[in-house]
């Protein structure tokens, strides 16, 4: 049975990882005849975020323990993180990719990924094995990997941030999958393109179905 | 286009909502052909569970600012529910359902809804329009619906209460559904019964797809 690791990074679309996005690549995996064990980095959020009015509470929560919600408390700190335990890697979507996994959404195209996602991904290049990234999550990948090829839909600012980036970008619908043959890397827009939560499982589908032919 | 309703009681199995659930939910109404409203209440969680640790945590969150993280913000307080606008309403598991939405996590068998939830029910039997509930919901329907024939799966602890709330439980596998034709109510046991996330997306998606039909 293949195994995959999915890397969380909150509760909430504004402030976390998509919930839409992580539950539907969770089932995709299962439906796929695979498993998969769940990570979160161990800090805490850049800020959070009242889902119902877009505004900024003033409150502090914790990525891992945000995360866990999504994982029914089945999930390790990003550091246990060992690419010899799975078969792939995936990073589900939401502003946490670009606010609590990088900076990218206050650094734009200068931004950085944080050491232990840096590390993980470095980790899982030289491992040979496949990464997958959905959503907003393929810029984290541009800005640790030098020159990548990934889709974010059509979104033209976002576009032109991976490509200062030095990365490479190519338009895809909502279940189009770019695979960049040199990063073994695959990418796929979800609600970056996708209109509503049946296109955004298809999305992750797609993805999941591509990696496990890798 | 058939309209649900889906009733979410926050954000995270141990306090609130069933992710996967809601989100399955989610997922099976548009693969359906159908569009839906997420509602909450808008009052404060019984408590705060950290989902990592199981403790609770020294904290004040809000059920509808909680929920509206799974809705993408995309959500109305309950007391705006009105089944003239409704083909059909869903009540997805988690605690919350045993937390906030009812008072059953603590008082058993002689539980009763919060009045805005008992209200939305009451109103949906009126309408003559189809309820559905999974997990541990179907006991929050049989407090408000004397004799109400639901299943919670086979756990006998909960089916014993839901008999001396004065309803009938049925046992059922994690797919099945069992139909209530006095009350129009339709009930499933996604978590109470299933083993992993695919096999409650096949649950949401047996009670979606029966109450289509309805």
């Amino acid at each position: 049975m293949k195994r995959f690791a999915l890397i969380l990074s909150g509760c909430g679309v504004y402030d976390g990882a998509e919930i839409h996005e992580s539950v539907s690549t969770m089932i995709a995996i299962r439906k796929a005849g695979a498993e998969y064990q769940l990570f979160a980095p161990n800090r805490e959020q850049y800020h959070v975020v009242n889902h119902l009015t877009g505004e900024e509470m003033d409150e502090k929560r914790n990525v891992l323990v945000e995360s866990a919600r999504i994982a029914r408390g089945q999930i390790k700190d990003i550091i246990e993180f060992d690419p010899k335990d799975f078969d792939a890697i995936i990073f589900p979507g939401g502003f946490g990719a670009a606010k609590n996994l990088s900076d990218y959404a206050f650094k734009g195209s200068s931004c950085r990924a944080i050491p232990e996602i840096e590390k993980a991904i470095k980790d899982t290049i030289e491992s040979g094995k496949p990464l997958g990234a959905e959503c907003i999550a393929p810029v984290v990948m541009a800005a640790v990997l030098k020159g990548a090829t990934v889709t974010i839909g059509s979104d033209e600012a976002t576009a032109k941030d991976i490509e200062q980036l030095d990365g490479h970008h190519i338009v895809a619908e909502h279940n189009g999958v770019i695979y960049d043959r040199k990063y073994n890397l695959y990418t796929t827009p979800c609600y970056m393109a996708a209109q509503n939560i049946l296109e955004v499982y298809e999305s992750a589908e797609a993805l999941v179905n591509a990696m496990m032919r890798a």
